[in-house]
């Protein structure tokens, strides 16, 4: 084995406001060989999500990105060799390689992935952002037969399988983006029963009127403004799973919170809970399983964006910010393997 | 029977800022005879409460309250006359006469009480404050041995409560309150581990350094500054009770959310939950019983402010607004039956 060429993908700077390609800078290395216990591996398929720009406004569930560093990401990775490890090379696994070609890893802070279908399956239904919308509106929001179920950020990884997974319940569905493209879609392909655009001027008469007898679970993929707009329209025992805040990642100003927090959560008896994936870990094959089994019925339909090569992924970011994705956005760095 | 004379305290007039006194009315009228399933009660003890602010701003659980009603309360009642309904004359029973000194009220929308103790027990610990206080520590934040529970309006009718039945359950308890006087008899009298003042210039760090763990269930009763300082301190799976918001109620202006929803909630998976004392109704007799067991045995202390005359009821009210009570506040109308 020889040491091979590794382009990279550094976090330039930190961004004080908005983030934007230029942030990012493209360098050409040479990777190395694993330690013992490490891997070796091939990035194929790069996750591209909000929750990456989260990383560089300060310490969420990870340490904050400082400028410098290759950025970080998931990704669906072959494993090219292993040092005394107990994984295979050809294998593939999920792990956070980072912005780059390959990375040397620590074989116990991966995860191997046996493939069933299609590999992007297993990066947007299958994947993280499939399975936070399982545990999300089956753990979280619970919606039951009959209730009204809102979801924002509804054509994204999440919010898309959200909707579906809530519809499987019984729940009428409501589907929330920024545009009218998306919406036709969810209502068409989706089988959405309803759907709301959040740049309308009158956003709350328009969820009021989409969902007429009230809002039972609001799945929050947002915060902000869509938040505040839907708190007044929750019904008693109403429950907020609170997913992500993507109006608020791409600043760096702290934004004041919704009004309505505490009163409405209060006069209405509301649960509003935050959750990871992450602590549902011992759950997720079971998850997986019903989720392909949902897949292979037709009963969710599959959303992938994927861009075309590791010099996009700055590009991939900072639009998923801007919401020009339409369900899972990954980047391919390389083919799937054979 | 004859009519007798009834001192009233209307409201005259709906803030639209600051409650003040000169908001009220007090009018002399005269009191019937209760119709068919109707009771003529005698107003004993009147609970004031930050709620009933929170009543003039707008339809909350109970409809808005309007200029000219007489103001609208809770109250331990004697019954005087009881016309074809299942209680007896000088049962004592509680019930929402409002301001004044009779009121004829449906037999079915009061509760017997059956007096044990002090009757002003009835109004504080095993009244409404106090059931608010062991439901929502007991039911919805659940402190566990060992964990750090915060309480707001720590002074307060419900605060003292909920900070003693954290103290009984293990947890380091931590009141807030804006007075130094009050917080030196929480920690004296009622055992609190430690206090902060609100109107500290260093809130956070304050808190910070009161709970050095971190905070895992923090009962709100104020909203507004209270709880945005306390968000980025709650611990991973921390619980917020919402239980009360009275920094909000005496101002007309809708009030920005706290910084840090939905954001905190995500990272720490927080759940933040509002109750309402009612919907526990099955569980009072219960909790009463486990309340009195805790007073008799010393593990509670109860504190109660007692105002004279129904005629001081606005002045209670105001002054509550700006945390001038400790513990239960309640305006004597009419001596205790024999």
């Amino acid at each position: 084995m020889t040491d091979r060429p590794n382009r990279q993908i550094l976090l330039a700077e930190r961004p004080s406001g908005k983030l934007e390609e230029a942030h990012f800078k493209t360098i050409d290395s040479i990777i190395g060989e694993p330690g013992p216990g490490e891997l070796l591996v091939r990035t194929v398929l790069l996750s591209i999500d909000p929750a990456n720009r989260a990383w560089m406004q300060g310490r969420t569930y990870r340490e904050q990105l400082g400028a410098g560093e290759v950025m970080a990401g998931g990704a669906l990775c072959e494993v090219v060799a292993a040092n005394d490890a107990p994984i295979s090379p050809g294998s593939i696994v999920w792990a956070e390689p980072g912005w780059q070609q390959y990375a040397i890893v620590p074989a116990n802070r991966v995860l191997p992935v046996t493939v069933g279908g299609p590999l992007s399956h297993h990066m947007s239904v299958l994947g993280i952002t499939g399975l936070t919308a399982y545990f999300g509106v089956l753990n979280v929001g619970r919606p039951q037969n009959g209730e009204t179920f809102v979801v924002s950020a509804a054509a994204g990884a999440t919010g898309s399988v959200a909707g579906q997974i809530a519809r499987i319940q019984g729940a009428r569905v409501v589907g929330v983006t920024g545009s009218e493209d998306k919406n036709r879609m969810l209502e068409r392909d989706l089988r959405f029963d309803a759907t709301v655009n959040h740049r309308s001027e009158k956003l709350r008469d328009d969820l009021a009127a989409a969902g007429p007898k009230g809002i039972d679970v609001y799945f929050d993929n947002v915060g902000g403004r869509v938040l505040e707009a839907v708190l007044p329209l929750m019904r008693t025992h109403g429950r907020i799973v609170c997913c992500g805040a993507v109006s608020q990642y791409d600043s760096a100003a702290p934004v004041p919170g919704p009004a309505g927090v505490p009163g409405q959560l209060i006069v209405k008896r509301l649960r509003m809970e935050g959750f990871l994936v992450s602590d549902f870990i011992g759950d997720w094959a079971k998850a997986q399983e019903q989720l392909a089994a949902w897949v292979a019925a037709g009963e969710i339909k599959v959303l992938e964006d994927v861009v075309e090569g590791l010099e996009s992924a700055p590009r991939a970011l900072v639009g998923i910010l801007a919401g020009d994705n339409v369900g899972k956005r990954m980047v391919r760095v390389a083919p799937d393997p054979a």
